[in-house]
């Protein structure tokens, strides 16, 4: 038995999705319990492996994320970090505000020990359909050169146990492939990682390769992770829209576009980083899942889900060993 | 009249895409003068309007950068930006290695008093086809605020006179919209440029918007600025592969991907920087184009068209009056 927190009044359209990926969840999983934190007013669902806990505040998008997780203590977020802190759950889900979920994880669940930035772990899309492991995608926009090594560790950990893969080729992401290349950051970064024996280490990746499966897991600071993921989601948009354009301007294509809106809509989707489900933040002692502010019944029942992956792969666990090996 | 000097030995697939493209110029524009620098055996054109200048040394590909432009003193890059510095031409164009030209520009050209960092510029595509003056995108890999500021200037000039916009939109590229959100770099360049006279500074712009005709001149660190650069021309090329593979794999689309087999390929296009012609080396006291390395004979013509409107408008002496200001 798996059991998940998750925080009813995170996201968009909260507490819609959440009641209904919930539900679908201990639907599909016998093996999953939920505990639910939110307003008592609006919870509707009935399932012998759903416990409600009622909370009397919110923590919303606008909230300054320490000074929330700090003050509102019988809010939703923090009531579900909590259960992970005293291991009444082994992880949780949120769809709330990113830097409160984060200052949670850091404040109430606490770092893994020898853990000195969390990072924030997406699944990207490639072209064989395969997928990458790409962090950090935004928890330390001013990281330093030993932040990016701990972050791959983080990463080959995150791709052996979640991914299955047995030796991942862990990439730095820079701006040349040599070895000299780069900001001074990426250039320590390479000095300290070459030759880990914590990881295979591949050398530097560029931005243009991330989709064509030359790496398993790909490790950069968060500021540029940020950059490149809400870069890969309005490209999609923005193509999205130029192919619509374009094909509508051209009279013997629109039969064509006709026929392939539903298709690019899709391909789209796969770009669209919102879909990935959610993104796992790595380095601390419990599993914390953010789901994305504007997920789909669907996207959020994907983040339950790996939630629940990362709890039975004992991703935390074997993130103790590793890292742990590091600072020794 | 306006003298181009080129590099005749510069890019994958010189001198032949040179030669034909400057060729196409000197017919197609009748003010143009081109000063060619290269290997004589090589040199097949005959035209009263093209000098050419027989060089000895050729600075590849793998030349580190200063040193090559230190040593190979009559190579055809070093020669073709000296006839800048000493006035016989008033702009440049070279295919070749990006990092000595750069050099080129800043130990023969050199730097406008009161620059502190030259700037790479390109301009990128956009859903309307305006398009968005995009900088730095290589040049200043370790960039300070000031810098980003001084980019600003040179943006909002090349916008204006480059590009006939009368009062430039001008943002800074961040991992949020907000005023507080950044690394500690655009923190910092953000309280710079806010309220600044000397261009319209519309705040933050998130990377999923860079596209949507948000801004005119989109202003950001060089290791960021080719991240995105690179970014955009893998997610086109990627993008090609999965609608490819996806539209193949479902058998009443294969018509409707026959059809659109040629327009796929224009949008992709677009969003390759290889094909966006020359990106030019703001900052300098002189004009300074980058053709791609891969360039075809229509780019590297579009790069001389580049340098030439560039000459005309006076960019160069523009942005010494503005710079100047800065300084003061």
């Amino acid at each position: 038995m798996v059991k998940i927190a998750v925080d009813m009044m995170g996201g968009d359209d909260a507490p819609g999705i959440v009641l209904e990926a919930v539900q679908q969840a201990v639907n599909d999983f016998e093996d999953l319990e939920i505990i639910l934190f939110g307003d008592e007013s609006q919870y509707t669902l009935n399932h012998p492996r759903i416990t409600f806990r009622p909370t009397s505040e919110m923590i919303t998008m606008e909230d300054e994320p320490v000074r929330a997780i700090k003050r509102k203590k019988d809010s939703s977020m923090v009531r579900m970090a909590e259960a992970v802190k005293n291991g009444e759950a082994q992880g949780c889900v949120s769809a709330g505000n990113t830097g409160a979920l984060m200052s949670a994880g850091l404040f109430v669940v606490g770092r893994l020990p020898g853990v000195a930035r969390p990072a924030l772990v997406v699944t990207l899309p490639t072209v064989s359909g395969k997928g990458v492991v790409f962090l950090d995608v935004g928890a330390n926009a001013d990281a330093k050169a030993e932040h990016l090594y701990q972050n791959a560790i983080l990463g080959h950990v995150y791709a052996k146990k979640l991914r299955g893969i047995e030796q991942p080729r862990v990439a730095l992401l820079n701006i040349g492939t040599e070895t000299q290349k780069g900001n001074s950051l990426t250039k320590a970064a390479f000095k300290q990682m070459d030759g880990s024996q914590q990881f295979n280490f591949v050398g530097n990746i560029e931005a243009k390769m991330i989709m064509e499966d030359e790496a398993d897991v790909i490790v950069t600071d968060g500021f540029t992770g940020n950059m490149i993921l809400k870069n890969l989601e309005g490209v999609a948009k923005s193509f999205g829209k130029i192919i619509k354009h374009d094909l509508l301007s051209s009279m013997k294509n629109k039969l064509a576009a006709l026929m392939m809106k539903k298709d690019i809509k899709g391909i789209a989707k796969q770009l669209d980083y919102s879909e990935y489900g959610g993104s796992v933040l790595l380095g601390l002692d419990g599993v914390v899942v953010k789901a994305h502010g504007s997920s789909s019944a669907k996207a959020f029942y994907s983040a339950i889900r790996q939630a629940k992956v990362a709890c039975e792969t004992q991703i935390v666990e074997n993130m103790r060993e590793l890292v742990g090996e590091q600072s020794e």
